[in-house]
């Protein structure tokens, strides 16, 4: 038997004691141990919920009680979350967690803890909710050299593009009806300008390099500024917009790099994520062995979510007294300025501009829409993100899209 | 160190060396041990390959060196493979693999032979290629209850469906065309009569449904009756012809069974599978918790199946001495008559059956392509097998697709 304690019972919370419920027996068995949650930390109290009685408000029971061996996390936020995983750690106890904002910011930080101590650190959940990401980062894809990441790794912002693409709406009406189906937070921002997905890149891309990736320090734009003629525009380039999450190592001048930004991008069918649509989210991972690989499912929700997190409790319960191997360095990831990363980008430009246009960009194919008589769109080719805005500067351009083409 | 052994320096044996060569820094740090080949197992010699003098002829000589704690089995078939795997285990070496026939047959055996000898045997490149399915199988779904399973596993097949699709060509020049690129063996059967694909569902249900399932008993239908016609009606339909391997638990009269079949189906834009395209390979996992997960990747190919090869290597030198938990148990998981299996199907006939159609089908819709007067399709209810097959035997039709619809 080994005991538990959830830290939560929101969400996520209250999904990991159904997950451990429903399942319990295969779970049980799978974990060759069986799983019991002792204490559910919250402020609230749950009167007339099965685990009413397992309520308590002060974290130093569960700290305290030799008993629990594992605590789940799923409070979000820094704080208290970074001081009771601290000390739970440091009290010999492995710790599991959705908690991208804390892993973000601390995962090395805790890791190193969690080995000095014994225990795990485990943080399935932290990124593309369900979908199994970070364990295979770790024990299977260990025969790659994994040169780039790139995923749809918000689901909110992704059903408003798939919404806005289905339903030719506009992003203000779909973000409202978002809200009120409980899909985008009342403050959107997190979602909606690419903070939450720039915090999994961080945490995937520092897997996936070995080096930790400052989040801070990547590229973030968001999609509030797409409208439905940037959609229409997509369709008739048959691509879609999707806001994607994106890094690559290279060498520059010798030295090693790593490009990294989150933006709205257009992407070809040719690409596994054209058609991850709604809340659904993917990671795609290309290694120097393996090519691509696309990992795909739920990116939030309750079930999923807790379906990850209690994947993380069974490893910490198959490991317990043993650690698990990491490959997180503390060492910072070189995040360079995309000023020099190479890409094609799709501009719309008024009609008048076409002699500018081929002055700057050169010959060009339009891409004209019947509603739009008084501009017209072209695909850029291939140019670093320095060169393109000199050019667009000087050519007055109306918006850009940046388009992410699959590696050969 | 850890010296390991690779039996067969065919494709995925002269791939394992390349990734243990090319990766050699970064793979012995995942496995915070260096990792060397002592010996390659192959009747041949090869003079001037870099690794000629570790060429043996002998299998004797790898089981009695102390020095070789993990043996590579990539040489296919099931003898002599069986039999060096046996002893191999017997001999406290752990084995990995890349042979679906051998797993398929032997499976909870020889995992069971390796526990008593405290050693694994591991098969990540079983099954698809170099997508990490196995391990996530293992030990990332392991909060869920896995109920179904949908796989294009075949990576063969699935190109010349593709091309069959994307260029209008009929099955025989595809095929022709695709022995003569390498993608098809010169006898075809196992790929294009879903034997394969076969081998590749049975281990994966047994991994999930965690009973073993014996592939002779899975209905097993191939792709060589699928015409360009076929295709223009998929077309019509909005739809993709996949060669799919699927497998699903349910409850018939209060008794678990499992229904599980190889067959071409149509599938819809309403799954991620519509879009793997080529020689891609994807795996589709429901649990009850997470929902439906994806993983996508090359299905076949020296480097990618090598890739998941030595991430098994690298496992077996994480684990030394302590065995990895299997939910393969050797009980028989129950594959009942597929006859009581319902879904949809999409049906040809001649014109002239109108009527009859209509008395067994009640009101259908017609589908009709320009170029075939004398015939139409439609599309079903939900019917099982057996009431299929009776309506269509009275009717007298031209051929069925089965369709897949994808669980709510």
């Amino acid at each position: 038997m080994t005991k538990i304690a959830v830290l939560g019972y929101g969400t996520v919370g209250s999904g990991v004691a159904e997950v451990l419920t429903r399942n319990a027996k295969l779970i049980n068995n799978k974990a060759k141990e069986e799983i019991e949650i002792k204490y559910i930390l919250d402020l609230r109290d749950f009167p007339g919920d099965p685990n009413e009685k397992k309520v308590v408000h002060d974290f130093d029971i569960i700290l305290k009680d030799p008993e629990v061996r594992i605590v789940v996390e799923v409070m979000g936020g820094l704080h208290p979350a970074y001081d009771f995983t601290k000390a739970a750690l440091e009290a010999g106890k492995s710790v599991c967690t959705s908690n991208k904002e804390l892993v973000a910011e601390h995962g090395p930080e805790l890791i190193s803890i969690a080995h000095a101590n014994n225990v795990n650190y485990l943080f399935e959940a932290s990124c593309g909710g369900g979908i199994p990401i970070i364990r295979p980062l770790n024990s299977s894809l260990t025969a790659d050299d994994v040169d780039e990441i790139t995923g749809i790794l918000n689901g909110t912002t992704n059903y408003i593009l798939t919404e806005m693409t289905q339903k030719g709406l506009k992003y203000e009406d779909v973000l409202k009806d978002a809200q009120e189906r409980g899909y985008a937070e009342r403050n959107p921002e997190a979602d909606v300008e690419g903070y939450d997905a720039v915090r999994k890149l961080a945490i995937l891309s520092s897997l996936a390099y070995a080096r930790t990736a400052d989040y801070k320090k990547i590229y973030t734009e968001g999609i509030t500024k797409i409208t439905p003629d940037d959609i229409d525009y997509a369709k008739a380039l048959g691509m879609e917009i999707k806001l994607l999450a994106t890094s690559r190592k290279t060498i520059v001048d010798g030295v090693k790099h790593c490009y990294a930004l989150v933006s709205p991008f257009l992407i070809g069918q040719d690409t596994p994520l054209y058609s991850v649509n709604g809340v659904y989210n993917a990671i795609l991972v290309h290694g120097n062995m393996l090519g691509y690989a696309m990992f795909y499912g739920a990116g939030a929700g309750s079930l999923p979510t807790a379906s990850a997190v209690v994947s993380d409790v069974v490893d910490e319960v198959r490991h317990l007294g043993r650690t698990l191997v990491f490959n997180w360095n503390p060492a910072q990831l070189d995040i360079a300025s995309i000023e020099n990363d190479k890409r094609r980008f799709f501009v719309r430009v008024s009609a008048d501009k076409a002699d500018t246009v081929k002055a700057e960009f050169g010959e060009v194919k339009k891409v004209e829409l019947a509603n739009l008589k008084n501009e017209f769109g072209f695909v850029t080719e291939q140019l670093s993100e320095k060169e393109f805005n000199e050019k667009a500067e000087k050519v007055g351009i109306i918006s850009r899209i940046r388009i992410k083409d699959m590696a050969e």
